[in-house]
């Protein structure tokens, strides 16, 4: 006998549009007769282990559809990563509550952890649907064209570096932006799509798919303001040297370590600190500025892709309809089918957890500090509509009468 | 006889509406019959200094619409405060271009160059006629209820501020955004209206028109994370101690100076970071992140208030009809003259310059760490139209069944 009862849970980073899945999951749902309660874990897994269910099915559609559209994690989020115990923990609960279908929104790790729950599901002999819905801002799981929240975020970089250029051009000097992405520079990549005119900035891009050579930086910021007078520079949170140390942690006072092993990255302004000193110091130039855009980038309330809202929502349906309709756990994963259009799929976990996707080579110039106009093509559609645009005089220049020589 | 040539210039930190006010000048004075050219400076004094003009007469009405809705200074800025002597070059290009009206949009400094400018061409005996019109996101004019481009970085920060509250409370800890503003708090303030819910961050708020003390600063994070679990902070980076020094300058490596003695605060991530580091070491709090908006809160394109483009192009074409109907020199000012309404009038000169506004106490609460619905009425209407919402889940509790007790 069923018990109709589903549970959804949002983990990881919070997105611009990860409440859409969420609420793309929560009112498909209630559309099949036998579904009786959704349940919302609060922070993730944690909140199953700790039994913090809210039951969606007694909010309003109304209201639902107002939470979508707010970014971040309505439910709460987690960095929690469930090992075996913690796996049996959360079995004792879903089964006390006669669970039967687990939705977990999230990226790498998060499914990962879909992964672990739906293998003990399968050796307790626990008959649990669990699917994966995909998220996250670094645009890095396998086996998608994209991932949801990356293409709101993008837009975010898009248009940040948009604005520093501008800024940039009124006082020269240079500029170091440094973006979230441990192992994917997709959305430093991004700062590229800011670009309007061919003397606009960002001017270099250093990605973490490529080694990281202080001295190289430096005679390419030296050539750049040498050419332009000026330099924008976006740098990947995660750029890290030969041996593949990052360059963050080779200054951090403190090595702070999450629960998956993985360094603090975001949240301390010391990368953009360091590049701008050593600028100031090497190549004697006085107007250097650093930001770290840290988690405006992610949480920025009034700057989301409506190609990323409805794409977010609607693999969060989709993970219902796969569960309901089909025979098997897995993973959700975006497929670009036209210029531009999507359908999605249902991957095997295990094809998708705990793997990392990096940019792709055709995406990365030659010279490693720059985007290739295949990245470009890739990206655009994904900014959605009414990205703003930025505009030059083009007066004529008045005859010198002092200065006439 | 009347040459008929107006000289625009843009002045200071640029900002998301001070094209409003070049091309406000612009498309108003050519109204004027007797007006022939409408020469723009580039790079402000320095470019009159290195005669670098274009005419603006030769652009297309469309593309300074475009312009105008295009943030930062499209004709160049500059940091240069003007002595006797940068004066007296001022005045042998302004001569030989025969230039009539000088308008320089900018801040403090900006108006103090104009009264400057304008003092020279008195002792001179140059017939110069020379309007500040306002502009500065610190919103430290005297005079103006509040000045052009302050609105919409207060709308970014409002913003960051809502985004980053949904995000800390999806994933609990510390946050400290560290905000633009070397004396004046108006727009740290400004983050108290990304609140929505009383339990919202910003829940503490620091602001140089107080002295920082960091162990009361502890005292106040150590209690709000004990109330809420959490603690989201809005920081001015202009924040000092007792004795004035600015708490940022206290931990710097090499203090940078600009040529107005003024010591670098924007454009690095050491505050945040040392006040991160002092919640970590002394509070135990393991989750504590920090961002410093940077230059983010000025430039990011896509964030703007209508109010404060309307305002700003107000400015502009006011200068020009104060010049052309009126007979002295000054300063434009805002008046408010309703909820929401202003109107502009001209101040004189020395009225404004080199003053600096700060909050008026009846903004800031009691608490010091809070503004007043006083300073919350005062700013709203400014944001604008279109404001994004924050909404959040109203769901049932879920009984628990294992941890009933």
């Amino acid at each position: 006998m069923s018990s109709g009862k589903i549970l959804v849970a949002q983990g990881g980073g919070p997105t611009a549009v990860i409440n859409q899945s969420m609420v793309g999951v929560a009112l498909e749902a209630r559309r099949f007769n036998h579904v009786t309660r959704v349940y919302g874990a609060l922070h993730g897994v944690r909140g199953i282990v700790d039994e913090n269910f809210v039951d969606l099915t007694q909010e309003t559609s109304h209201n639902l559809e107002l939470v979508a559209s707010t970014p971040s994690s309505a439910l709460g989020s987690t960095r929690d990563k469930p090992d075996i115990a913690y796996c049996q923990e959360i079995f004792k609960v879903l089964r006390a509550h006669e669970i039967e279908h687990f939705f977990y929104i999230g990226g790498n790790d998060s499914s990962d952890t879909v992964r672990i729950v739906s293998l003990e599901a399968a050796k307790a002999g626990y008959p649990l649907r669990c699917i994966h819905i995909p998220k996250t801002i670094d645009n890095d799981l396998v086996g998608n064209d994209h991932t949801p929240g990356f293409p709101s975020a993008a837009r975010f970089v898009a248009q940040a570096f948009a604005g520093a250029n501008l800024d940039n051009a009124a006082l020269p000097g240079v500029y170091v932006g440094v973006v979230m992405g441990r192992h994917a520079g997709f959305l430093t990549a991004a700062s590229a799509l800011g670009k309007k005119f061919p003397d606009d900035g960002p001017h270099l891009i250093y990605l973490p798919e490529r080694t990281f050579v202080l001295e190289q930086f430096l005679a390419d910021v030296k050539a750049t303001y040498a050419r332009h007078g000026r330099c924008v520079i976006a740098v990947s949170e995660g750029i890290h040297d030969a041996s593949g140390e990052p360059i963050a942690s080779l200054l951090a006072r403190e090595v702070e370590r999450d629960d998956h092993g993985n360094v603090q990255l975001s949240g301390t302004g010391a990368l953009a600190d360091l590049l701008c000193d050593e600028i100031k110091a090497k190549l004697g130039i006085k107007r250097v500025r650093g930001d770290t855009f840290g988690y405006l980038q992610r949480s920025f309330i009034g700057c989301v892709s409506d190609v990323d809202q409805r794409e977010a929502r609607e693999v969060g349906e989709k993970a219902v309809q796969f569960a309901m309709w089909g025979d098997r756990d897995g993973s959700v994963a975006i497929k670009r089918t036209g210029y531009y259009s999507v359908d999605y799929e249902l991957l095997p976990l295990e094809a998708v957890a705990g793997k990392t996707r990096v940019m792709e080579d055709e995406f990365i110039s030659a010279s490693g500090t720059d985007v290739t106009d295949a990245f470009r093509l890739y990206l655009r559609p994904l900014l959605g509509s009414g990205m703003p645009d930025a505009f030059r005089l083009r007066t004529a220049p008045v005859p010198k009468i002092l200065k006439k020589n």
